[in-house]
């Protein structure tokens, strides 16, 4: 049996479009923007809008939408809420259309245009879209979004603990160094999650805004097992 | 006392080079450009002509120069040898002006070009280079070549490697999550290093085209006291 080629992709400035052509994307952010996707959908939001621009996410505001808008942790004046996961309550998303700014996420969503698949993993659903990768016959990139282009460890860390279930299955095998490195650098941090993340850059510049309440949160594993997809451009839950 | 910032660069595609005017920065690309070229200073050679293209290095050769240059692992036709380490013997190089052909390292030599220092760094010249980066108080950037772009293992383990050198003084500081990996990565690797890079992608590519004889030696510390640093766009050893 063909075993899928499994890679890890640091960052988008390191991401190749068509080396991935039809490949099964797994996009990871998880301070904040997949847990809060992850927690949304959880919480019963019908779908999300990702938009680029906060002239776009205005326009949607303007319209009637529910709009979730940050630039570099602070909250829109015009938007309804925040980027944090708990903003996403179920009184409030629940059978929502909800229109989520985020200049990383669309450009991400656009880099891998190529893609069969482009789903959003957090450490909130892991279990649930390991499951929905292995039932796939496809080669998978774990794509890490970073921050600014650069790489970070929170994301890495993510990527190594999902690739270590991959290939604990006999569907996958890998000669990425990033998948390799990912995996290693999961092994130091998972017996303490918690205390690995204290040195992680964004861990302080999200404390430094005192938007750092959410981090056990989105540490934790398996708070849903909804799988987002990106279909047409548009954020929805998937079970098939 | 101002502590200076040391900062991880995994890949030329993640170089910012606006950040970096006035650093020094550290290229590393163990197996086996900078590797070869620590190599070649410690058996005398008087410099090294980095060239971007064939057609440079042909010229230069029809002008009478020595010419080291591969592609993927091949050593082209009208060169005097490639890229392995052991090409650079002493009586080959000693006193001579080489010309070496590298896409890799002439993109990154021009993205550092805001740097104030350059200097090449490999395992075989580690303790060298750390006592020589700390005696000037510029903040450091660890640039790792990588592979076409991409983040590989060797590389990090040596960045790793200077990082934790460089941190066990008083003088830096980081921030970096590069750094941490880096250092994470070489925390791992480091008691049997040998073993640890026999998954390295790269040790596969040299073994499949029996290049990877060199790989033990490429990992020993302190064969050479050498500093080489490019000056005017050509390498010279450096004491000062």
């Amino acid at each position: 049996m063909r075993k899928r080629n499994l890679e890890t992709c640091f960052s988008p400035a390191l991401y190749e479009p068509e080396r991935h052509a039809g490949s099964l994307v797994v996009v990871i952010d998880i301070l904040r923007a997949t847990s809060a996707i992850c927690t949304a959908f959880e919480n019963g939001v019908a779908s999300i809008i990702p938009v680029a621009t906060v002239a776009e996410a205005r326009e949607y505001k303007e319209k009637g939408f529910l709009v979730a808008a940050e630039r570099d942790g602070y909250v829109l004046d015009f938007a309804d809420f925040g980027n944090s996961p708990f903003n996403f309550t179920p009184e409030r998303v629940a059978g929502k259309t909800i229109v989520y700014s985020t200049t990383n996420g669309t450009g991400i969503i656009k880099l891998a245009h190529s893609a069969q698949y482009i789903i959003i993993a957090s450490f909130l659903n892991i279990s649930a879209i390991t499951e929905w990768i292995v039932a796939r016959d496809n080669d998978v990139v774990l794509f890490c979004s970073g921050w600014k282009n650069r790489f970070n460890l929170e994301d890495s860390l993510c990527a190594g603990a999902i690739a270590e279930r991959l290939l604990g299955t006999s569907h996958y095998s890998t000669i990425c160094d990033s998948t390799h490195a990912a995996i290693d650098l999961w092994s130091l941090a998972k017996d303490n999650l918690t205390g690995y993340v204290e040195k992680v850059a964004q861990r302080s510049r999200l404390r430094d805004k005192n938007l750092d309440d959410c981090i056990p949160f989105c540490l934790s594993m398996d708070f849903t097992q909804k799988i987002p997809v990106i279909r047409k451009g548009i954020l929805v839950a998937t079970n098939d």
